[in-house]
């Protein structure tokens, strides 16, 4: 297969899959809804989110642009040095690495927030219609990611056929993730700490009751953290996985005068895509279905047809098996990572019954047990992920015995890809969640009835579900990632030693003080990045709080009902602090980078970079998983066991679900993308650390 | 300087802090106690304590007799291939480091549970003798330590020869430590979270009323956890650090054919102890002085002594100054690092006003901002570790160009020794801590005035400050240690590779798929270790809590205060509750180590241990530290700020506090343990997971 051929097929996949996101919109779009209130307030979640983007990207387009300037000036390498053509790629590469996703982004909030009403409405034909308009919704965010990283990826390599220029892409993407994933997490919390603080805790109203300021502003976080941040994370992963894969592909094409491994790289992803595609089609459910089977079952049906595919490609164009093998091994490996996370936060399992239990006994007890599942949850998954490395390997290693070290990396890398590969399937499923979550909200403000609030009650369980295995799988195949990255950081070093004509490092060594010392440090920084994070959250409900206080001692009515709150000033201010608590947590995970870099070169950066992914995995499942927990324990209480709503372990379980918001939704996540933006800011930089570090 | 005087004068230091630590014990016993109650109930809780002891030391004879089998028949290699005898030094060795240590836990807890009615008593005359009594109580520990310790290893030393020996002498050692420290930290919480919520919650009773069937099992657990569990814990890192570095020096000793480096192991650890007596016998009060001044002053002559001493010994016998350096930079950065501990739990600074201001929200905010101020104070000490072992290594790898690693990691293991060198002070002042805290319960039930409580108060006070201080220095001593038995580990591992005629390995790469596998489960293990034991404790304190109902209801006039609760039941629960959960934790870590060397040899081995160290550490000083500082918040606001006892803040204070006791006196001290234990276990198993592996 040539190269051209397949990258041609790549752009092709990745068209259909933005036509078939186009439909998809049209469709969503074309469905009815008459319910007045419900079309009022769906249009002012809808301002509310462009309101946040529009803030965000401002606020971004200025980083970003201080950061294409630095690229301009020093990466690949200081401009003085090598001229200015590759580092205006690089710049330019980074630039289109932020905008691209940054419009996928906003295509899925356009889209989640006109679904949210259409599927409230059609919940009132039955659960069949509802599901579909949500699913539906979900599955234009999944294409629209997918389709567009493999997109740009494609062209980009077309154009420049230089691989450093997607890993100037990768962290344009990585940018504009952290952004849209820690920011929209900080909104989506602070508005959801102070709605249940001041609704719920003091006035004793329902959670989604319009009557409270804040309860708009909750709404649009839930689209803005989890549609528009949780599909820029998986855009940031899944170039990410592209890039580790091509720089190392390259390098091994580069030294076989091939282009077979870079080929590799495109077909494996470009599958992906495909299947992913089919297996969105196929998620159907009957007229009294289940809607997490339906979700699953599409899931099972796109691994399937991956295997199926890519088998048949290696078959026929003669790839490697054993390659193939390390890509089928990350995909599992992703599954069942998935599938153990399950067991952590599903509610009919005994963790999720055992902190119910011990809340019976206070508050600090239900916070003790969770955080002790929260850390045996991390066991399996970073099992899993060392096995998935460990047989990806083994299984490349022996394919030549001169570039065995070369083969093993490009094992990992595309066993990452292979994790990923399903992607496009994952993000359907998860912006499937906050549409149907809205949708019950709107429901019930708009008074649909208590049929319709059943049905959408349903399908938002069945997204809570979905979401807590999507959640271990990105966690998962950030791992997987960013280890690949790893491997293209330290390709990028020896590429400038070659240049330099010194010798190659082979490796990492922790005996080394200088890696050990990098290594102390990278731990620390997820520890760090979480608390600015979760401090940020709580100073921001702080001032949200202040400002629904205002409101019900100024504005006369808004208690009663009768005068309409102003939901414009909370989303104000979620989104001025979000931004503003966000930046700190950000500079503080950079700045440690170029210190670490500086003072003690690529050997203390690949140790910084290896305790940030270990500690980094640890802290991001233990959050995760522990918020996850809560969540459900609470809720399972709530469902009238261990004395139900209203009793003590209920408050208990209350407590717990506050201290798990800002962990699941806030900082766990968020630790994807600082390790991928710390990862290829160190590959980027590497040319700068190896020449000017203090030690070396 | 001769190998033969250096060790004759360790023995001389050592029997004179043995013969000091007598004096002390017996200048204690001989201060009057008059007061009956108090001597009543001093009594009860030192046959508390020793009936835990007792129990405890059944079962770890159990267990440390069926380690000493298979340290018999597999250590340092099967029996059948080099016969008995090394085997038979080893497992001797291993079971003179556990009874030694069993042997200086008991001094430890006699003298504790004597002083603190001798020291209640004392406080009737001032704050002078109250003082005196405590901290020698204390001393007696410390000595008792510290001399018991340096006297094993300099006896072991001289008759075997074998630095191995002391390898399997400190694992016994590490053995016992694991048992004390996390089985009697499960006590100590199991008894004060059960009296907690008995007596305070439910009856409404100060906390060390004698009508609480708890209460004297809440004091033994003082005594166990902080006097036992402490002092063996700081047994176990001195031992390990001398034998990291007796490791180290004895290869280098025998590259050269000198004895030089082994003198100098010897003669920086028994200055330490020199200095350390001198400084205990410095510790003076003035009739209104300041304990907690007294208590850092006679730190800072130590430290200071240990400068001069040791410059002297380097002057006088020409000693390598490099190498006294890297000895000074670990004890210098084991001040800063307990200094920087200090901020995160002080309350006068801005972290615990931050989350005692946030108690007023709710609990939900408690706990959150002291995760995050948990989380924000692992970057001192985690830069200090790494920063020493920067420093040690570039200060020593220049002193033989020939053998720089190896100097490199001597550096490192002698700035571990540098940093335990003063731990006879720090003991000495820990354990001044549990004493007077038990002399204030004693002073408050034998009725002795207010006067008294107010010395007594200022007393534990003092007490509570300089343990944050010291636990932030035994996880920074801790985390050193282990890094140079990573060093040592290699050296064991190429000892037999050597024999085998085989290449030696130079270090563990972090890019190669071993290293990495055996590192994310290595990082895993403490998470894992850590929740077993919280968990343990919740179990624990269910059964003490239906234990203490059953009394208030089967016992008439329990409650009235006019019959004498069933003390020894609660202790009994506690003693064997805490055996019971503590097996579980210990063994999870024990067959994770030996799986993965059985898998994935030595090098995943070696990635398995610096996992484990990167986030032992990590969570060691989160959990510590935010133990502390939830402690210390709750304490804040009982002093009468943000609205002082019983209001909101309070009641979110004392959760914060619950969820931190586990926290701070169970799971993340133990982790040193964890941590010790496997290294050594690593290195001892050297030779069959090179052998043996399944991959390699």
């Amino acid at each position: 297969m040539d190269i051209l051929d397949i990258q041609t097929f790549s752009i092709i996949v990745s068209v259909v899959a933005l036509l078939f996101a186009a439909y998809m919109f049209h469709w969503v779009k074309k469905q009815p809804s008459k319910n007045e209130t419900i079309k009022k307030l769906s249009k002012i979640i809808r301002q509310g989110a462009r309101t946040f983007l529009r803030r965000e990207y401002m606020v971004l387009s200025c980083f970003a642009g201080f950061c294409a300037v630095l690229i301009l000036f020093f990466l690949p390498k200081p401009i003085w040095q090598d001229g200015a053509i590759r580092n205006m790629v690089m710049a330019s590469s980074y630039l289109a690495g932020t905008i691209i996703s940054a419009i996928a982004g906003k295509i899925g909030i356009e889209v989640a927030t006109i679904a949210n009403a259409k599927s409230a409405e059609a919940a009132k034909k039955g659960i069949k219609p509802a599901f579909l308009t949500g699913f539906r919704g979900g599955s234009v965010m999944g294409m629209a990611v997918v389709g567009a990283s493999l997109l740009g990826v494609s062209i980009l390599c077309l154009l420049t056929k230089d691989s450093s220029a997607i890993l100037g892409f990768s962290f344009g993407a990585s940018s504009l993730a952290l952004f849209a994933k820690a920011g929209g997490g900080i909104f989506t919390k602070t508005a959801d700490i102070s709605a249940d603080l001041t609704g719920k805790v003091e006035l004793g109203i329902p959670e989604d009751d319009p009557r409270n300021p804040a309860v708009i502003a909750d709404n649009v976080g839930d689209n803005v953290g989890d549609v528009a941040g949780m599909g820029a994370d998986l855009f940031d992963s899944n170039v990410a996985s592209m890039a580790a894969a091509l720089v190392i592909a390259t390098t091994l094409d580069n030294s076989m005068n091939t282009s077979l491994h870079t080929v590799m790289v495109f077909c494996f992803a470009s599958l992906g895509l495909l299947a992913s595609i089919i297996g969105v089609l196929f998620a159907r459910i009957g007229k009294k279905g289940n809607p997490t089977h339906a979700l699953n079952n599409s899931t099972y049906i796109t691994t399937f047809l991956y295997i199926v595919f890519t088998a048949i490609a290696t078959k026929l164009y003669n790839l490697d098996w054993r390659i193939w093998g390390a890509c089928i091994v990350g995909l599992i490996v992703g599954v069942v990572v998935g599938i153990t996370t399950d067991y952590f936060t599903n509610d009919e399992k005994k963790p999720v019954k055992e902190v119910a239990k011990a809340s019976n006994s206070g508050p600090a007890f239900t916070i003790l047990s969770g955080i002790s599942y929260g850390f045996l949850s991390v066991l399996p998954a970073m099992i899993g992920i060392g096995v998935a490395a460990l047989i990806a390997y083994n299984l490349c290693a022996p394919i030549d015995a001169t570039y065995s070290l070369e083969y093993s990396l490009f094992g990992i890398s595309m066993s990452a890809v292979g994790m990923l590969s399903i992607v496009g399937m994952i993000v359907s499923n998860d912006a499937y969640g906050p549409i149907v979550d809205n949708s019950r909200g709107l429901a019930e403000m708009g008074n649909l009835g208590d049929d319709v609030l059943k049905i959408t009650d349903e399908l938002d369980s069945a997204g809570n579900t979905v979401k807590a295995i999507t959640k271990g799988f990105s966690i998962a195949a950030a791992g997987l990632t960013v280890i690949a990255l790893l491997g293209a950081f330290m390709n990028e070093v020896n590429a400038v030693a070659v240049q330099n004509g010194l010798e190659k490092i082979t490796g990492f060594d922790v005996m080394n003080p200088l890696v050990f010392f990098g290594m102390l440090i990278g731990a620390a920084i997820p520890a760090v990045f979480s608390a600015i994070l979760i401090l940020g959250v709580n100073k921001n409900a702080q001032r949200m709080v202040k400002e629904i206080h205002r409101q019900f001692n100024e504005i006369p009515g808004i208690k009663e009902g009768t005068v309409q709150p102003e939901y414009d000033k909370c989303i104000d201010i979620a989104t001025k602090g979000s931004i503003k608590e966000l930046i700190p947590a950000g500079l503080t995970s950079i700045i440690a980078t170029v210190i670490v870099g500086f003072v003690g070169g690529v050997h203390a950066i690949g140790g910084f970079l290896t305790g940030n992914i270990v500690s980094g995995l640890l802290l991001a499942l233990f959050m995760s998983n522990s918020g996850g927990l809560w969540d459900n324990s609470k809720k399972y209480i709530e469902a009238g066991n261990e004395g139900g709503k209203g009793s003590q372990a209920h408050k208990a379980g209350v407590i717990g679900d506050t201290v798990g918001d800002p962990f699941k939704d806030t900082a766990g996540p968020s630790i994807n993308t600082q390790i991928t933006v710390i990862s290829l800011i160190s590959s980027l930089c590497a040319s700068l650390f190896f020449t000017y570090a203090l030690f070396k």
